[in-house]
């Protein structure tokens, strides 16, 4: 397609014309497509009910430990889960603790834990009220919610193609009340980036003002590979190790995107003052997790071959629907000098960026003809993006026929806005 | 028995004799024996199995919302499982969340809220330097735990055979610093009293000073009778509308005690703002419970005449245990002047009391022979028991031949302490 901001008004004006043209005819189809959410499909889903399918017999009921899984106790989970977290994760199974369904809520509890109570003899977080946490944008929307809620002003720093600006990172954290910062260190959430070997070593080497300084390291796509050859991600605490900087690092992981979304199970990672500290609160929180859930996914995915094996599996439904979306943005956008945007090899989204302002207006667009995309926004703190540009979009959940419908309504929004911008019409 | 507060000192000698030479077999036998915590036993847990070995067309995948229990979504829990605790808890489904295995965590969590961000527009409890929680005692040692680590300083008040001692209640209530109680107000931990409804009554009148106090009321054991039947609860729900007071009120439930101690279902309910409340938290901390567990419960359990079958069937386990214990003390203890015990209808706990100054000191001695009871001091905030007489015997889980043998070296070891505090002899 022409470069919309180096062709004449006559052709813009036209281009507006036609884009107008179709976008009537998109509303006139009545659609409701959800884009908005890293949600698997059905048919992924599918893919894990041997878990719905196992009886008494197909399970250990029995934990190494000797403890009955259907009882209280074994509260950092079972060994055998535990070992599987440690194999994913790249750590041993000693500094692993597998809990419920929701890395989310681990992530959230240990920033509440830091906030009342302070981590390793330092002060609570609560004690600073200029307590500040450095978010990478753009980001995870639940991650700076989280930042928010407990009062932690967030410092953005821009994500690079390998992954967030290191040098900018370096100077922030000589401020001694930045306290942290969230990483999703593979296949980022929204961008599909996969922080380079050497940017894993620069985050390893921090020294950072403040001594209680955390990095919340989300292996939420670890390995969720689209292709057969994944990205490769340099193992964290490999590197710490030889900076002495282990205890600044918390990984979590969770099975949400591996077998049951809602069902599935989560665990933190972490170095062994950081482990006791967070399981001499969970001691208060609960008496154990649900450990027959454990026993149900470590009959079926014994070891990461059996995981990855299913990962496989997924990727041979969701690269359809990456693909269907890129190539319609490549047709619709490519030369269009008015939007770029990634293309993942793994994780969940593809990340749009549009004109400068017009973002929400192209959302907007979708949204009234019945396709919602993620709030625009979202993708930074406060739900504020500065520069109302970027557009995450979740092709998972839709089929390739509805991808390719709503790419094209997006698309044809997206130029819509860039016109009316370049055309000077107030929207 | 004869009374050994009554008796002679030559007679005391002779008691304390037969005592010693019995302990001291007792101590020969190399038991190993734990009555330290309400775990169900093995065939308890084999009342349930049926939870593992239902397969995907057993349960019902989707939730009345449409959704897919496999998948992200329905934060507040399916509506067959919320209508069940609804009705058990005597709330409407509307005013119910069903969460994940932990009612403990439910509790810690709303603790943490209160203290962090305050409810219903009022302070964060940690604004207030002063901020107080109501102890009944003896009472749950989880509980005291909660308060303890988020500084609620614990004011102890007396359990009664009606429930707390209201009278105390009432008065404490006036200082605005004290900020809620905790109550476990059927078949109480570990007094196995029920509160009257007399006393609901007056707890649902309380008109405290603190515009955000809160009771955490524990249901427990509500409906965990060991006979048929079973002691009365008025609902405090029903009492608190006639009060206006119902936001003063949260209550907690699990089937931790119905089907898998480590693996059933909790829920919390509250009136509709503080649901509301407790759900914007929610939204930050997760995106769903697990819905596949909460569809397998709903799937075997489909209303209140499901539970109360299922409860008979440990009823039918429980009572031989609680029998055996109660069968010895009785036997071993009545008239000795020495202790007193209760005998209740449900709940996991029977508290016996000792001479004052001497529980710890019989503790010790059980744990020597290799019987393990719930740490002496622990029914107590701060793990202190200011008259050292306490001790929670905790029948679930051993077996009858076990209880027999445990129960009579508990007394016996009582009898030790008893007598060597009355001859003046320094343990």
């Amino acid at each position: 397609m022409f470069d919309l901001t180096k062709c004449s008004k006559k052709e813009l004006t036209q281009e507006y014309e036609n884009q107008k043209k179709k976008y009537r005819e998109y509303l006139a189809l009545g659609i409701s497509i959800n884009m908005a959410r890293g949600r698997p499909s059905p048919e992924q889903l599918d893919l894990s009910d041997d878990l719905l399918n196992l009886n008494k017999n197909d399970i250990e009921l029995k934990d190494a430990s000797g403890a009955d899984c259907r009882n209280y106790g074994v509260l950092n989970g079972t060994l055998r889960s535990r070992e599987l977290f440690g194999d994913m994760l790249g750590v041993s199974a000693e500094n692993v603790i597998t809990c419920g369904s929701s890395s989310l809520n681990l992530m959230f509890d240990y920033i509440s834990q830091c906030c009342t109570h302070g981590t390793l003899g330092n002060d609570p977080w609560f004690y600073n009220k200029n307590r500040k946490f450095i978010a990478i944008v753009p980001g995870y929307d639940r991650h700076f919610a989280i930042a928010e809620y407990f009062g932690l002003e967030m410092i953005s720093v821009p994500m690079t193609p390998s992954g967030p600006d290191m040098d900018v990172i370096e100077e922030v954290i000589k401020d001694p009340d930045v306290k942290g910062m969230f990483c999703v260190p593979k296949y980022s959430n929204p961008d599909g980036v996969t922080y380079s070997a050497e940017t894993v070593e620069r985050i390893a080497s921090m020294k950072p003002a403040a001594p209680d300084f955390r990095v919340i390291w989300d292996e939420a796509y670890l390995v969720h590979d689209l292709y057969e050859e994944g990205d490769f991600l340099a193992n964290i605490f490999d590197a710490a190790k030889k900076y002495g900087t282990e205890e600044n690092f918390i990984a979590f992981a969770s099975t949400s995107k591996i077998t049951f979304a809602g069902a599935g199970l989560s665990a933190v990672a972490a170095a062994d003052r950081n482990i006791k500290e967070i399981m001499d609160r969970l001691a208060l929180q609960t008496i154990c997790y649900d450990k027959i859930n454990q026993a149900r996914h470590t009959a079926i995915y014994k070891n990461m071959d059996d995981i990855r094996a299913q990962m496989k599996k997924h990727a041979i439904l969701l690269r359809p629907k990456f693909d269907t979306v890129l190539g319609v943005l490549h047709s619709e956008l490519d030369g269009s000098g008015i939007a770029s945007f990634n293309s993942p090899r793994g994780g969940y989204f593809i990340s749009l960026n549009v004109n400068v302002g017009s973002a929400k207006y192209a959302g907007k667009l979708c949204a009234d003809c019945g396709l919602t995309l993620t709030g625009v926004g979202a993708t930074y703190p406060y739900g504020i993006d500065p520069t109302d540009s970027n557009i995450r979009i979740a092709p998972s959940c839709p089929s390739v026929e509805e991808l390719e419908m709503a790419s094209k309504i997006l698309c044809s929004a997206v130029k819509i806005a860039a016109c009316e911008e370049l055309l000077g019409i107030k929207n």
